[in-house]
């Protein structure tokens, strides 16, 4: 950790350009005085804990919205326990479900939800413990020794879950307290289509039209608990422009990342990805031309190529917004001249930089080379890979083959999956020719695979006589070791086993020489900025609770004007827009619903708050603290967010109160949860 | 004009790429191979007559649609009719208008439709003229002449209109014979706010909601016409997948502009354009903060610079679509290796391409030295040059102030409009900053415009202490001549002086350097493309009747799933997204009529039809030659169309005919127009 008092001073000179509304931000340290500017709003700490502890952590994110500890979350959050909960004979998940009264209220196996009670500075006794400690690998050992112990302390004297979270990259570790309940129970679901209406195609796109909601209730000693903070709801409804808060617990974010780095990103990796999936996709799209049935297996994989376009479109596109871009230059610039002004000691935006020139020369083989096109010959690498790694003593394997990953890889290879060979041969000779055309045919991978045939006919060779589609014969040699390996003749097989040495030297390169280095020189920078700036800059999201805030507003993208919210009547619009064609189909409750339902309704609103994966199901409140909407998903654009936020026309997309309300009141006959969810009895 | 009998047994293997479903064909030379190969539809000759005959040309485009004469076309179409009509006291574009009874039909002052009943193919008589010509002046004058007698001779043996026009760049010419009539009656618009829903924000923008149409009435002897073919509504409406066909008179294409005249067009005139536009954009949403008068003044402006960049965008989204770019690479390079192949002379890419490296090398002064701000400098610009060029005889003039010219800049001069000072010095220091920026502080224009001063004061200093604003004063100094110019100590009209010999320079080389050269090899590759294809590709748009065929399809664009058709319920939905404000409030008897309106009812659809500006009002046709729809615009990405046309996700758009009867049944209380419509009496 870098020497911080001397500097402490200069802060305020050296605070990097505010960026909007960019920030998810620790409950111990919002960003007053940024609200305060940007918003005049000044909350008090009884608001901030009053939201800190009505905000539930159910997997991804939920909150109280009533004294009888109503949790309010995504469907997509909860589809875990409605999956679990359903069976052929009673589809929870495509048909919904209401429980009208408490004893119908279904209890969700293995399920935790948990509370932030409070939390505690504990940099001092983590590194304090690590004081002696010569060489990085020591004071990460007595860290870890001293971590928990404070975890196990702290759970002995309060009794609540305990766990201590660095934060700005290891600048600071804080004990947080958790108060747990493992019993809770699904009240209400919509049916799947109206939870997802618009479906893959409609994912990260915004406008929305998704009723992604549920609801369930948090048990304690058979009874329903009585939270002392729940969110009721708000007096007012949102509207256009709103200051808005959301509590939630996004997973992980990359903001960290230099110009070099991002721009490897932009220029170089991300352009090889993109082209490699319009390929796919147009590969795909010709193979489902085939035949009915060539259609039916290819949609699967043609469903995760769109929509792995769909979102490096869209990392692409924040990527190149020039106001973000600038903001990023400007900031990183002042950064810069701040850490060589206060004389600190290293240069990590050169490790980067390096470690980013190294992917960029290799991006090409690192793409080809990777297993990425989920066909079989990945299934023979992984066979071939893990009967040799694991010869080797644990410190000199791949990362991906030491014990802790070795089940997950297992599982898969003994999993029973259906493989259709003129699919697998259509994208194996796919990626052949991409790997060509990439590296070149001189190239020994090229080389190695291709032995002087065509793309196609070497994909041919390969697929059609191997025997790996067969589950048996991979735990068959799963189990064989090498000894199995080396005696296979099977052709897929024998091509992994010639590949395996580019493919380690790669693999090795890409850990040794680009992952190892990059991760230094961000716990560097995280440091060093958190030295220079303190606490006047966000943290990186941990998927721990966190506060984002943002204002209700619509956008302009590519000279469409796309408006802050959108209504019932335009659900039923989009659906007959497409005139009623799945994904664009309404589920049965809704379309039975239409004359009941006021087309006017909102339905979805858009808010500038800086969120990512793991606020599913995060509670949007307003400056009164009561509950406005839901965060369930957000727009193409935004998926930037994990390397720099933007507020141009990155959206956060969220479900509107009133159309929960309007939901349960007119289309799934559960009055009783609206009066509830409004604070009556 | 090439020679190309010899040729002619190569055609089919010369054929280039089809273009799905490319072209604005004339109707005596339809795709007849295209159509059957692609939706196996045959079109007879009565079919096309029909066509043919009920396609009224009405400025832009319309059609017969009643035995009764009444004409169906876009209200943008009719505007200038209906705004003729219209008087403070009696705002039919605001309020809308129904005919109700014939005498309420209103007829519009100096409106002209006209049907093309016949057409002949003259260009042996054209060429024949010319034979004995010398020089290109000399063969042009002598074709004038005998298309002037040719047309003459049409009118008085047949009594119609009659006019030659080229094809194919000149290697054809027909005489065209229509029927005209001069008495056309309003008989219905709806409210203006209804048919332009969206404003300038939606223009060209789909999802669309416009209920852009307008009914008028052509009269003969003070009768309704009864013309032979009009138009039946389709007894099954447009459905997804459909094949549809578009009659109406498009106004130009540049389809045959080279790669390389692509390629500056993609890579440096438009992102110059772009580039400022952009920063006008946000220049003037600067200037809109300073005060609510402020914004006032800049509103205009802002509007046209935003249209602007929306257009440019789309053409560059349309230039940079992969599928197009390779198409008409693989197409030139067709046309290159059989124009080689059949030793024709010369070659016209070479002298495109040269023409537009010289337009490159001099872009940057093109546009800065351009009067594309719409300042007070412009008009200063304009007196100066007016003076200037009038003293010199007609040949030597540059091309804008020769005779046929003048008086539109004198009316343009003569126009009292409202200046505001404040704006002009912003807009003027913008155009002086972004002049140093692009040629740098050494260039002759910027040290000329500056002499050593920033843009702003610069800007202040010849704007602030400028009369030109006052009307009188500039028509004063119109009247005064060169004397006059050379007399007056106006801040602003000094430094036009000294600009002008840079000014001078500069457009007189992209006359003679850029622009007659680009058109001499747009003629020769449009003549060469004819000899060696023949008729088997379609001709560029001359504004005159034309063709276009295409399927209803919607699009993925951005990774978002757009719908071949809009309804009724999305237009309320997109009001209702947008809070009612404007541009997006519903007009009165829309919001009125809400109860009444069907919401599933489709509004707008769109379909691959290769259209383009005039073929607005053009009727939209099913197989059995009943209308479906009516189209009124197109999409951002068809912009590019002018250049290249895609099938990816450029669309026409069109107004659906159950809207029509929709609209006048259930908002506008013209049951008997919708009757008339539907072939009732």
């Amino acid at each position: 950790m870098l020497h911080r008092t001397a500097i402490a001073l200069a802060i305020c000179l050296l605070l990097p350009p505010a960026l909007a509304d960019e920030g998810m931000w620790t409950f111990d340290n919002p960003p007053l005085s940024r609200l305060d500017k940007t918003y005049g709003f000044q909350p008090s700490a009884a608001w901030l804990a009053h939201l800190q502890q009505a905000a539930v952590n159910f997997g991804a994110s939920s909150s109280f919205v009533s004294p009888d500890g109503l949790l309010l979350t995504n469907h997509h959050v909860a589809l875990g326990c409605i999956d679990k909960l359903s069976s052929p004979a009673r589809d929870l998940a495509h048909n919904g479900y209401v429980a009208h009264q408490r004893y119908e209220e279904l209890r969700c196996p293995g399920s935790m939800a948990r509370v932030l009670r409070s939390s505690e500075d504990v940099t001092q006794q983590v590194v304090e413990a690590s004081k002696t400690a010569s060489g990085g690998d020591a004071v990460t050992a007595m860290r870890k020794r001293a971590i928990a112990r404070l975890e196990a302390d702290c759970k002995q004297q309060t009794g609540l879950a305990c766990e201590v979270v660095p934060l700005y990259k290891g600048s600071l570790y804080h004990l947080y307290r958790y108060k747990e309940w493992d019993d809770v129970r699904l009240v209400f679901a919509p049916e799947y289509q109206a939870a997802f209406f618009g479906g893959d195609a409609d994912n990260f796109v915004y406008p929305r039209h998704a009723l992604d909601f549920a609801l369930l209730r948090v048990y304690e000693n058979g009874q329903p608990v009585r939270p002392v903070h729940y969110l009721k709801l708000a007096k007012r409804p949102v509207a256009e422009g709103d200051l808005v808060f959301v509590a939630g617990h996004p997973g992980a974010t990359d903001r960290l990342l230099t110009q070099a780095q991002l721009a490897t990103l932009r220029d170089i990796t991300l352009p090889i990805k993109l082209a490699s999936l319009k390929r796919q996709q147009a590969e795909l799209h010709a193979y489902s031309q085939r035949s009915p049935e060539a259609a039916r297996q290819a949609l699967d994989r043609l469903f995760g190529t769109e929509n792995g376009l769909k979102s490096g479109l869209g990392q692409e596109a924040a990527l190149l917004d020039p106001k973000t871009t600038a903001q990023k230059e400007a900031d990183e610039q002042q950064f810069r001249t701040a850490y060589h002004q206060q004389g600190l000691a290293g240069d990590p935006w050169a490790e980067a930089e390096a470690a980013s020139k190294r992917e960029a020369s290799r991006a090409k083989e690192l793409w080809a080379l990777g297993y990425g096109y989920r066909t079989l010959f990945e299934y023979a690498g992984q066979l071939v890979e893990q009967a040799y790694e694991r010869q080797l003593p644990e410190s000199e394997r791949l990362n991906a083959y030491r014990s802790a990953g070795l089940p997950e890889i297992e599982r898969r290879l003994r999993a029973k999956v259906p493989f259709y060979k003129d699919l697998q041969v259509a994208v194996q000779a796919g990626y052949f020719a991409e790997a060509e055309q990439l590296l070149g045919k001189g190239h020994s991978f090229v080389r190695t695979v291709l032995m002087d045939a065509t793309p196609q006919e070497a994909a041919e060779k390969a697929i059609r006589n191997s025997k790996l589609d067969d589950v048996n014969e991979r735990i068959r040699l799963l189990q064989g070791g090498v000894a199995a390996i080396e005696a296979s003749d099977d052709p897929l097989l024998q091509l992994a086993r010639k590949v395996y040495p580019l493919r380690r030297e790669l693999v090795r390169y890409q850990e040794t020489q680009i992952e190892t280095p990059s991760k230094q020189a961000a716990e560097q920078l995280g440091q060093a900025r958190f030295a220079l700036y303190g606490r006047e800059l966000p943290p990186d999201a941990t998927a721990t609770l966190r506060l984002s805030y943002g204002k209700v507003a619509g956008y302009q993208a590519g000279g469409i004007s796309t408006p802050w919210k959108t209504t019932f009547g335009g659900l039923y619009a989009r659906a007959d827009s497409f005139d009623g064609k799945p994904p664009f189909d309404l589920a049965p409750k809704v379309a039975a619903a239409r004359s009941k339902v006021v087309p006017s309704t909102p339905l979805n609103f858009v808010t500038t708050a800086d969120i990512i994966g793991g606020n599913s199901g995060s509670p949007v409140v307003n400056r009164d603290g009561e509950w406005v909407g839901l965060i369930f998903d957000s727009n193409l654009e935004s998926l930037g967010n994990r390397f720099a936020y933007s507020d141009t026309t990155a959206r956060s997309s969220a479900v509107d109160a009133r159309a929960i309300l309007h939901a349960l009141e007119r289309i799934y006959g559960a009055p009783e949860l609206a009066r509830e969810l409004r604070g009556g009895k």
